[in-house]
Formats: C-alpha cells, structure tokens, sequence
C-alpha cells in the first residue's frame, strides 16, 4: 500500500466530484476454478485498489457523500479461518489501514442500502464485470438480474477515470517497476526460444518470472508462431528453426501495477530478407508514433500517423497502392493492422476498461468509431501529462480475412490482392513499448528493451 | 481428448443412470480479472470435460433422456473471431468430435428448456459454482438466483459420481503423468529454496515448471515457512536457514488431470533435532496409512489410524498422554492434526468437490461429521478398485489454536498444554503423495518422490 494520506486524499478528491448520495465500491472475491473453493488467484477490483489500497477478498465499502462517512464492509475472521489462513487481523485494523474508522458487518449491507434507498439517497456504483458483484446488486438494490448493468453511476464512473487517468510520480515508479520485470520475461523468451520446444514451455517460463518477481502476469501470455492471431495463446506446437515468434506479456507489480510489452523474433537464426522487412516496417511505424507524443495531440491522429507509415511500408513491400493518406482514410491498412495503435496503461493493463472505453479512451463529444480497425481503439483522446500509455503497431496477415476481402473485392484501388499469397505463412509481427505523456514530450517507462533487427539477434539463440 | 467412443459410452451410461427428463450441461465461461476482456485462464468445468471432452468455453449441452436426442449449444465463429482468436472450428466440427451431430446456437437455449419444462419434463443440472452459471440458471428456468442452488438434481449429482469415482486405465495414465510434473515441481522447491529467496520467488518457479509442461497447477501453490496455516500462499517474505519450508503443490495436465504431492524440508541445512523427530512421525504415519489402502475399508477407519500414529508419535515427543485410541477418539489430536486425511483425486484435485462431499466422500447411511477434524475429512467411504485418492497427514502448531485450547481446558487429560510453548514457531509438517486403489490394494502413482530425512537432505542446498 501507498501511505495512507494518499487513500484518503484520493477519497475526499472522489466525493467532491460525484457530489451527493452513496458511492458504492464492491471489491472482488474470490473465483472458483473447477469447483467453489479451488479458486484462481485473487486479483482484487483496480478502482477498489486505486482508493482504499486494501487487496483482500470480501470487502465492500461505502461512502456517504451526503452524511461524510466512510464505512468499510467486511466480515471478522473466525477460528477457522485462521486455521486455514493464518492470523487474520479484525475487521477494524483492516479499515484503519486505509484511514476508516467505521466497519460493518457483510450482512448489514443490504440494509444499510435500503435505508439509504428509502431516505432518498442516489446509490452510485462502478458497472460490474464479475457475476458475483451483479448478483450481489440485484440482490441488495432488489432489481433483476439484467437491470444491474444499466444502472451504473455516469457520474462515479467519469469522476474515478478523471482521477486514475493522471498517474502520480509514485504511480509511474510502480509501472516502471512492472516494465522492468515485463524486460526480463522478454529477454527469457528470446533466448529459451529454440527448435523442438513449445510455445507453452516457453510461456511457462515467462509467466513463471513474473510470479517469481512477487506479482503475477498482468494479462495472459501471448507467445505464438501465428503472431498473426491478435490473442493467441500458447500451444504445445513445437517451434521450428525460421519461425517468427510474437510475444506480447507483461508482469504486474505485488501493488497491481501493469507492463505491456511486445517483441517479434525469429527462431534459431538471424530475420530472413522478408521477416526483416516487414519487422523493420512495424518498428519504424512504433518509432514514428512515439516520437509523436506529447500533451494536446489526439492518440486518434498519432494511430493515423502510424498507419501511414505503415502503408509506405506496405507500398514497398508491393502489397499496397496508391495515395498513403486516401488508403489510411479509407480504412484499406486495417487489412494489416486490424486493431488500435495503443491503450491507456495503470491498475489495469487496459486501463479502466471496465468502466467504458467510449469515457475512458474518448473525450465528451468525441464518439469512439465503430468502423473495422478504429473499433478496437482504445484511446483516441487528445493526450495529458500524465497519461500512461501503451504504442503497439503491427502488421498481421490473416489468411481468412484476405480471402474475405478478395471475394468482395474490398478497396482494390489500395491492395495489390494478387501478391498476398506470398504472405499466406507469414504470420505477424508487432512491437509494443509503455511511455509516460510528461510536460513537454514523454517519456519510455522502465530500461530500453532490445528492438532494433541486429540487437535481436544479439539474444536469438543461434 | 480421449477416443469418442468413450464419451459416447459414458453419455449412454449416464443416460440410463439418470433415466428420464432432460439433462442440462452447463460448460464454464471466462472470468474477468480485472475487467470482461481481461480473462484469467480458461478452465473447463470437469463433469462437462468427463462427459464432452470439449475444453472450450461458451459451450453448453442437452440430453433429452426421454427423446434419445443429444445437442451441443454454441455460438458459430464470427471473423472478429478468427482475428482475435484465429481460425476457429464451427460448432458442428466441434459437436462432430465428441460424437453428437445436433447443434443449437445459445440464444435458443432458453426456448429449447422452456419447450421441455412445458412438456412437463424434468431439468436435471448439476449445483453451480460459477455465479454466471447462477445467472444463467435463474434466467432460463425463470427462478430466483437464491432458488438456483436447491433445485439442482440429486440424481444426476449421484449419476455422475457414480462414474467419476471409479477411474479408468486411461485416466489412471493422465493422473500418473500429472504426478510426476508434481515431482519435478517438488524437487525443483527444495533445490531452488535458499537463504535469502522469497516464498514468492520459489513458487514462482514452481508454477512455472507446471505451465511449461503443457497445463496448469492443479491448485494454487502452497509454498511456505508458516506450515503451520492449511491453506498459506506464498509472500514475500525472504526464507531464513534453517525455517522448515512446507510445499504442497501439483500439476494438472493437458487433459485437466491433477496431481497433489506435499513435501517438507528445511532451508539451507539439515533438519535439526526436533524437525526431523516431528517430520518422522508424520512420515510414520503416512506410511501406515498408505499400507492399509484396499477395498473395503473404510477410509475414515485409515483417517483414524493415521490419527493413531501422530498422537503415539506426540505422546513420545511429550506434547500428549494417555490412551491412544481414546485420544483419538476424544478428538485431543486434532489440536495438531485439523484436517483429513485425503481425499479423491481426478480431473478436479478435490475430486467432484462441487458436486457435494457427502455424496463423494460418503456412501448412504455415513453422514459426514460435524466435529472439528473429521468435518474437514473429505472421504469416509469404503475404498474400491478405481478409486484414486491422497494421504495426507501432517503435524501443524497453531499458536491461537493452542491458545484458545488451554484457556478452555479442552482434553487437558490428554494434552500436556505446559510442553506446548516450545512448539509456538515450529510451523507445521505434512508428507503427501497419490494412489490408486487396486483389486488387492493400492499403487502409489508417479515416480516414488524423495521423502526420508536422509534423501531430502541429500536435495537440500547446504
């Protein structure tokens, strides 16, 4: 935990800004596996973090704007539990690490809401993404199951995004330490990456250094010789010499901060002519992109930019034609580059998504796309200092996708169709780094990792 | 997955164990971490797994007893699909692989249940641990979430134990590999634990070794210097020479079979005097127990010797005295020795855990105890030819347990509660390891795993 001072601020600084009635914060609970009390490890909710810093399951709490009290809900630990578990503190030492000095009881929740209910009091609260929290609010606000969702607080949800989006110095050092770590795994990846061992012993190993590091993963690896399936995860195939591996993963600090992180490299021997080519496009296109940054340009015109340079690189290739600016407006790269340049980075690896990435990613009056491509950008807002930020451009060729365009004869005044076949194996390759938006500019997070062909090399076990 | 011929095999058993009305599979869905998109690893539910063999999430399944008709319910792959996930089967190639040819997309699950409750049959389902499962029950039965749990179906619950229970030669081969990753894992603990490592760093390379031999852990890694706690994960604590570290940990394989091995082993030297004295009565007593493993006794009978051997072992080490079966049976061991003895192990490390120990653990007419200590004894049947289980004893010196013990008076003719306070910082000791219950006795699965005092110090890095 930060100290407590910054929990309490943060606090004071949320019930300004929603202004009246009762926040409530659910924090999550534990998820049986394959049966209730097999659960997966415990990843507390981020905003919960963000402003109580408490990472423990069965928690709630409450704050009454109205009233200026602060309850932390929660049950004592019995004997049992800590038979099972270890000494436990009580329910009021846990309240008052985070500065509360009022608990209560689990069960008095739904009363505590329904007396907040009948006196009049708006109840605000986060939009769930665990069934267990929707039960739970179905249950406590007495409204159906599918009624939950629709009745998230605009207001709480905008006013925490306009406090998590500005990372705190102390913030950005956390990411920085995840970065580092996520360096680690990445070097691990290249270099136990050889013929005749698998995709999945490879990614063992990387996931085993961020438990090793006191954190976990931050999101699932993706270590694949089909880099061109944008989530793909590892499978027991085994690698063969030539391969181009994409692998995108990333630790989470002990405090639940994210790196994100992506390299290409080949397995076995150096980039063959193509390989280097294509992987020399992506890098000059995430070059391009970074050098961009700074506060008051939109993350949707720094995407842009680097489409274009991706489509320069395209035209090289033979793959693509015409004017580079028409293609991009045309949405004719999204053939290659199918999903968005970047995403805010923090508590989660895609920051706040739960909290809707139209709020998140998007400024009042600018409406997120639903066109192919710029769907799947996360972040299309004008930048601030302080924003944390992931820049991962790529260029993925997917067989079923070609095949779709071609028998529609999608944008054939910018695809040169007839030379795809050559790049039906080829696979995909992205390269992705974190940066910090700063007053004038921004700033790489953690150490430089190896990009460059040569550099990659260097660590390829040959 | 296994030949199709034996899911179909085991569909037509369970058929005809259930005998009429329709059988609903729900299949396990993705859980978010941290939001919807952000999922920890996917983890198939086992009866579905047992009976489909499709390790997919978004899936469900009918059997219509009463009809002969089997149907597998699913969404067909959308390109947003195969961009993110790569090139998916569709839902009839997926149903083709376990030998059903009748498909539904999941919209029409409702209506396809609606048509069979009007027709006055009975919807059998098996009790949810997941909350969407609950949702998704209370929705297309139309009840409450708080009704879902009650009505699950006794018969099929029985139907399926009946069959899950007894292991077959294949899933016996599944389990044995399972086992000897745990050994791996296991000698790898003892080998990388040092002066000056973290809980965290260890277990970090443990889990690793799991994931890169091609599936999971089974359940989260205990690793730790406080044995003492049943259920302790690791931290970040740095390992002292000399602390007696317990690791309890196992892999599950690709098919989702689980391993479940413990050892216990000092850091960084010898076991001194008093370590080596308790971890040879457990190892005693796991022996015994594992000597008396075959058909048709009963396991709460072995619990019970087992119990017998720790408190003759205690009353040597001058913690107990007394009667040794009346110790036993007072319960006075269980001040050392909380939990049970074992439990069945298959594709779930606790096997069937979800379906309700009673009916696992307990033929008719055996009810589970209540008490203190046998409450957590997870099996008390009459052991059969197929059955595959842990023995697991263990010695554990809980400071406010003992406590709260001594300000009660509980079993002081039994208990020397003077002795007790050199045993505040032992922590604690269990030995575990896996059989199979034969025709004439039992077999230890996997390769026989270091276990003597001499052997493990023979691994422990001096």
């Amino acid at each position: 935990m930060f100290n407590i001072a910054i929990y309490k601020e943060r606090r004071n600084e949320l019930k300004k800004a929603v202004g009246n009635g009762l926040i409530l914060f659910l924090g999550n609970e534990e998820v049986g596996m394959n049966y209730k009390d097999n659960t997966y490890y415990f990843r507390q909710d981020s905003s919960f973090l963000y402003f109580f810093g408490l990472d423990k399951p069965g928690l709630a709490a409450i704050i009454n704007v109205d009233e200026d009290v602060e309850i932390l809900i929660g049950n004592e630990p019995t004997i049992d539990d800590i038979v099972w578990m270890g000494t436990q503190p009580s329910l009021t030492d846990i309240a008052a690490q985070t500065g509360i000095n009022k608990v209560a009881e689990s069960a008095s929740l739904k009363t505590l809401i329904k007396k907040s209910l009948s006196s009049g009091q708006t109840i605000h609260y986060l939009p769930p993404y665990r069934s267990d929290a929707v039960i739970k609010l179905s249950d406590i606000l007495e409204i159906p199951n599918a009624a939950v969702q629709e009745r998230a607080s605009i207001t709480f949800i905008k006013a925490v995004i306009a406090q998590r989006a500005y990372k705190s110095d102390l913030e950005v050092t956390e990411i920085d330490k995840a970065v580092n770590i996520s360096n680690e795994m990445h070097l691990a990846a290249i270099r136990h990456s050889k013929e005749n061992v698998s995709e999945k012993y490879v990614a063992g190993i990387v996931e085993g250094l961020a438990l090793s590091a006191g954190g976990n993963i931050a999101y699932p690896v993706i270590y694949t010789v089909n880099g061109q399936t944008l989530h793909n995860h590892p499978t027991s195939n085994t690698l063969k010499k030539g391969q181009l591996v994409l692998c995108d993963c990333g630790a989470e600090t002990a405090m639940r901060y994210a790196g994100d992180l992506t390299r290409t490299f080949p397995v076995g021997q150096k980039f063959n002519a193509l390989q280097k080519e294509v992987y020399e496009i992506v890098l000059k296109a995430e070059q391009a992109a970074a050098n961009s940054l700074k506060p008051g340009i939109r993350f949707l015109d720094i995407h842009k930019l680097a489409c274009e340079h991706l489509v320069d690189g395209l035209k090289q290739l033979g793959l693509m034609k015409g004017d580079v600016k028409d293609a991009v407006n045309a949405g004719a790269h999204t053939l290659f580059f199918q999903c968005g340049l970047g995403h805010m980075l923090g508590l989660d690896v895609h920051d706040m998504e739960d909290l809707g990435e139209q709020y998140v990613g998007y400024s009042e009056g600018m409406v997120k796309s639903k066109e192919f491509g710029l769907k799947s950008l996360r972040l299309g807002r004008e930048l601030e200092a302080g924003f944390v930020l992931t820049v991962e451009p790529g260029l993925y060729f997917i067989p079923e996708l070609m095949d779709m365009w071609q028998a529609q004869g999608k944008l054939k005044d910018f695809i040169n169709y007839e030379k795809l076949d050559a790049f039906r194996d080829f696979g995909g390759a992205r390269v992705e780094e974190n940066f910090l938006i700063t007053e004038n500019g921004y700033q790489l997070l953690g150490e430089p990792l190896i990009k460059s062909v040569s550099d990659i090399e260097s660590v390829v076990r040959m």
